[in-house]
């Protein structure tokens, strides 16, 4: 099994054409879109989704993300083994989130061994197709990373941290790192910070009622509660938080610490 | 094989999670996306699509299907046995398109035995990941639909009926009840009800001729079909009634009965 | 192995439906979507998506592609066999692109042997369903091309020709023939047209310095490079070419010759 988390949207073929290229590889590959909707190179929110995907996977699986500013330049191309999971990608901070939550990397190499390309000549512009997708082919195939290039030092890895939340004056302070869909604002306070005691939340001048789900408050009534990928939630029952509170990216949260 | 047909969009992992998900239980699942595209909470919108595209899959086809506003309230969680097909969601009407068009239900049951969940401790808000998916997994395995749970009456379903066509001064009235991307205002008269008789349509002071496909008429000329998802249409040959008409869902559509 | 191009989007189930039609006749196969965002109606954009990504799939796929304006009228429903796939859809001009690339057509029948189409009286205005999508999957099980229909003359074939670029008083004169989600403008200059010698490349007023990829200009600059598909393409290295330049598709480009 293998997953693709790319930027590329659906409009254009790429995304098609990694499918195609793997199949060339491996006809037998099961292949899952995480999404490909990430914003136009937006490592950050890439970061964000794979992180919450992965831990949904079977083990072994092979996840291949490409959100990609770099390509063509010295940036490295990286595939790392960890204890449930295969990531494929660039070295730009994409795994951050991933191995922020307690995942020992096992093995980390340079995909410079261009046997596992598709060609010898890759495009300096689409190394989706031409290093990443042909790479978790062959490792959904069982090849060891070890093969794939030198092994690297974990240490060098390039990092793009998740804005952590901290604790003053009784107050847990954090921020909205994610909306989805529904317009629910997904903070990055972890659920495991305010679990047992969660009162109101304070945004703004506003105050929340904190929860459990979103129908306990009535249709347009807001709500806190700990959302299904773990993290402090804001909500409206039924609406759009988003909208309706007029709140978007970065916007401070602020919880009560009884 | 399995479908899912979703609000969740595409912009977050909510769709891949499912899947990772049946992938842990069933990896031999084929699983087709019907639609992720239903406006958010939009159960009617739901409805219709479900109703539209489940004769077309295999018998025994497994469609879960996930426009759940309800979620984490006292609302069911059920799987229904057809003849044909069987069915996974939320009891809120969702299912009641399919089960207007003359499937007797053969066997309905709560999903409460929670060995067949991701885990007996679900989040509240994500029932698709925790409960739907992992259950649509386990009967696409064949695991007997009594064991999910005990058997509900059919009666008690929730239902959420269709908007009807009526007759009155020898026209059958109507209204669109949807549009699709090409702007074709689909009614909720069947073609049934107007097949081989279809003179002119009327909506609000246009008389739109009838015919049988789109080329009948020159470019940009409207008509009146029976669509291929068999309900009374209206469009554009080459253009966008929705558009070029400026109809939306509701509008009221005559059609004159000869 | 199978692909799906067309115009039907996601919000729909027009796509899940082909797919349960082709699970109904080849349970086995494997469907690739190519994408299903080609604007409605826009054979010209079908075609390039189509052509850029057929060389990526193993030996033997069958891409069915769906941009049909004309459904339910006279133009006739094909499918051709080439060197290393095999294409299923409207004569329309779709598969010029394709064939514009030395591939030679080894057979070409029209599809009016009603045994392969999904019912022998098919909808007027979804013959991706009844036709489209259940001859590919019959193909797809190694039904020959000849029992699908009388073979026809490959020079009948409709021809939607790629806009072409010429050269004058010293230059190459193209045009921006797609622009994807990143902005990057796709001209329809060839690579192999300006490989070692890409000067600037002048568009309006403005010269764009060639170059071999994204980073090799600062953030925020423009650059003219061969793309991944082989076009000569403008970019601005991190951001949207199309809103910065403000350029859109039709835009004249030339190319000094050294």
């Amino acid at each position: 099994m293998l997953t693709l988390l790319t930027d590329f949207g659906s409009h254009d073929v790429y995304v098609g054409v990694m499918k195609g290229v793997i199949a060339c590889i491996n006809p037998q590959a099961t292949i899952v879109d995480l999404t490909h909707e990430i914003p136009p190179q937006d490592v950050a929110a890439g970061r964000f989704c794979l992180m919450n995907a992965y831990p949904y996977f079977p083990e072994g699986t092979v996840h291949v993300a490409v959100v990609d500013p770099g390509v063509g330049s010295a940036r490295r191309a990286i595939a790392l083994q960890l204890p449930h999971s295969i990531l494929v990608g660039p070295d730009n901070g994409l795994f951050s989130g991933v191995l922020s939550a307690e995942n020992p990397i096992l093995a980390a190499v340079e995909l410079s061994n261009s046997d596992y390309w598709r060609t010898p000549d890759p495009s300096t512009t689409f190394h989706g197709r031409d290093i990443f997708a042909p790479v978790g082919a062959h490792l959904s195939k069982g090849v060891p990373l070890e093969d794939l290039g030198p092994a690297i030092d974990p240490q060098t890895l390039v990092t793009l941290d998740l804005p952590q939340c901290y604790e003053q004056n009784q107050e847990i302070v954090g921020c909205i790192q994610s909306i989805d869909r529904f317009g629910n604002l997904i903070t990055n306070i972890p659920g495991t910070r305010v679990m047992g005691n969660l009162g109101s939340v304070r945004v703004g001048d506003r105050l929340i009622p904190g929860g459990k789900t979103y129908s306990e408050v009535t249709r347009g009534g807001p709500i806190a509660l700990v959302g299904s990928h773990g993290w402090l939630e804001i909500a409206i029952n039924g609406g759009n938080a988003s909208y309706t509170l007029q709140l978007t990216l970065g916007a401070t949260v602020r919880v009560q610490v009884s």
